[in-house]
């Protein structure tokens, strides 16, 4: 067969970055179980009612079709298609296991997803993300709004990535705000507002009152996006621009809350930034976005918010909040720019070099004894000078060659970084902890 | 909306079992790493042409679509379908890659597969595979070959499941055997061959001599099948079925060494197993399969093989040897008798007691306390009575509830599975080992 090549839009690593992404993951998964989060994982693929519930059949979806399917068949209405993002498959799971889950329910789920995208626009077609969502029946108490910013701090601090500053806003504040004014189609100002960093605040004033809104309406939403405090300074802030609605207090409230529980347990993690809107109308109090130093441009690299009608059947009602970690988002940025390296190509800490076909055995269970201390260890392919098999262990990054002695000499073993050579027992050695795994660092 | 329903052939977990299916991947993956098996992720789709390579349009596929794809426009040549198995995008992968990594390659991969099975079969249509597979340039040395059972063999025992035996076989022997008999047609012969526990060795011997056998020839055939031993005393079985091949010399050496090294290594393990035929028609030696004991009628849940043609392209030729565990087989089969358990069904080991919302800055303070020395921690989720805040951590299975001091008191731990109540100081208190994290354990 003819030499592949990659498909656009399906990222796929060698495996030191694969080695790099599991590291990632590793520590994510750890801080999201220690704030008790438990993991869930769901089926890839959805029906496409559910998918497209709301109507949207501009979705980017990728639809199945068996292969032995009779292409005659009816069009069917149980069609499947790939999940787009996490939360539509877990408010489903939700739903459909309410009587077995306890409630309010932590979880965290950690999948590829995937965008029926045009292949040309080189965006990801599969990716991966990493969320954390608490639901709760009828009620969902306000403090988790506080919380998810936390543990997501954890989790990015956790990496050897930039730092990381947590973007929030409440849609309460805006549609409050926007009511308060007068303006009477929120949702629409919102999303007007929304395109501020992509055309600008005149291109926005502009479509404002091409929409209806009066020029100091329109001038007055520009005057909240602009809003940007690491505290809770921006009530006073809001309130100055003398508008007062009920739900604009309500939103004011919320969000200073979130900053402040960010400030008492995480200084500097947290910014409230008025002009996050987040697209998906779901969505109906605080918003979370994320900036990753250095890579600001790139847009957000996490992002999630409160929304208290997703999953909702006959009588029951589950709000939630949750928060999404773009790790294929995350991994791709600084992959581009060389800024995560690992110490090594494979997990492997010791090679156990063959002298000759007929030691074998014996070197066999030299690696049998290091591995029963958990030290990793392969034995060299074939029988070589020992020149090729450091060479061997050089190209990999592997740190340690073992030599078993000849003639009843004691084994002996090399740190290949600083040529020094020692007599070593298989049944007792060990390596620095450092060398135990391969090191993950950031640039 | 209407609550949702399962979807046939696609298992879901509660949190649970899912922790469980964490704790088996865990397992397995430290025990490929400590082998230095490297970890590898392929993209979860193929082009058709890939998935369909030897023509064989009868594979239960998954096609994809995009769902804004314009259906008038022409069939696309480069559809993609989801990946049925790890090892066609394996080969495909190392094809790609083969300038970048070093051979021979060891790699890992665990990821879900998709079957485009009917679904009223009631088989898995998607499910998680754990390979290894170790491909070299050109040629692979046959100790590989040996060393699969073994790295296979310490990952199994590494679960809370019943012992495993590795049953090997060759297609040389199978091959060389029938060829030595005079058979001209051995992959016929073998395929029926294969069917033997299916429909017994009278209806095989049926069809062998209604494929041109003599009745000897077929009696010769279930003979060399129902060869099973421990050791490699089949060798000496095998030569009194007196046929001379070439080939059946080759494959009877290999297979020796295969059982004769597991022997040496992992006592118990291994069984040749003379009828092990393995349907998939890219072996070209050694082949292997996996009883679970008190499940061997639900089939092998570990097969694999060595295949010299796998991946070639040009001048390029990439021999291998791979075993792949059925991770969502043995699940399925476990849980299915509730033969697997954990501790909780939520990671948490403690519960900080919220004696009333004002302490909530206090409480979180103490969870942030615990959770710095890594104990998995939650605060209870509203302010209520304690034994309301012992049940939330019953319900769950949480060891432990914190009680905040009131009035300058210390602050107390209850093990509630114990009743025992001690004072205790949030930045020093541990939990015991075993209560760090859920234990899973096999009946």
């Amino acid at each position: 067969m003819s030499k592949p090549t990659p498909l656009s839009g399906f990222p796929e690593y060698l495996p030191a970055q694969r080695m790099i992404e599991q590291n990632l993951i590793e520590r994510i998964r750890s801080t999201f179980e220690l704030y008790g989060f438990a993991p869930l994982e769901t089926r890839a693929v959805e029906p496409m009612d559910q998918l497209l519930r709301k109507g949207e059949t501009s979705k980017e979806v990728y639809v199945l079709r068996r292969l032995q399917e009779d292409p005659n068949a009816e069009k069917d209405d149980n069609a499947l298609g790939l999940h787009f993002d996490l939360t539509v498959p877990f408010a489903r799971f939700v739903l459909e296991n309410s009587g077995k889950l306890q409630f309010p329910f932590r979880r965290y789920q950690i999948q590829k997803v995937w965008r029926g995208e045009r292949p040309q626009e080189g965006r990801y077609r599969e990716f991966l993300q990493a969320d954390i969502d608490v639901v709760d029946r009828d009620n969902l108490p306000f403090h988790y709004d506080t919380e998810m910013p936390l543990v997501v701090g954890d989790a990015l601090r956790s990496l050897p990535i930039p730092p990381a500053t947590i973007l929030v806003n409440n849609r309460k504040v805006c549609e409050g705000f926007y009511r308060g004014l007068g303006l009477e189609d929120p949702d629409e100002v919102l999303r007007t507002v929304d395109k501020l960093d992509k055309i600008g605040p005149v291109k926005v004033a502009e479509l404002l009152v091409a929409k209806g809104a009066s020029a100091a309406q329109a001038e007055a939403c520009l005057q909240l996006a602009q809003i940007s405090t690491s505290d809770a300074s921006f009530v006073d802030r809001v309130r100055k621009l003398g508008v007062d609605n009920d739900l604009l207090t309500e939103g004011l409230e919320e969000l200073a809350r979130v900053v402040e529980t960010a400030n008492e347990h995480a200084p500097g993690l947290i910014r409230a930034e008025l002009k996050i809107a987040r697209g998906l109308d779901y969505y109906t109090g605080t918003v979370y976005e994320t900036e990753l130093q250095g890579y600001e441009r790139y847009g957000s690299i996490c992002s999630g918010g409160r929304y208290e009608n997703l999953a909702s059947s006959g009588n029951e009602r589950f709000p939630g909040v949750g928060i999404s970690i773009g790790v294929s988002r995350i991994l791709g940025l600084l992959f581009g720019r060389d800024a995560l390296t690992i110490s090594r190509s494979v997990p492997t800490t010791v090679v156990v070099a063959l002298p000759q076909e007929d030691l074998r055995v014996r070197c066999d269970q030299i690696a049998r004894s290091l591995r029963s201390r958990r030290i990793s260890t392969e034995v060299a392919p074939t029988a070589a000078k020992f020149g090729k098999q450091i060479r061997f262990a050089e190209r990999r990054g592997i740190p340690y060659v073992w030599f078993p002695g000849a003639d009843g000499e004691p084994d002996t073993i090399k740190d290949i970084r600083s040529g020094e050579q020692v007599e070593a027992d298989a049944a007792t050695w060990e390596p620095p902890a450092q060398d135990r795994t391969p090191l993950v660092q950031g640039v």
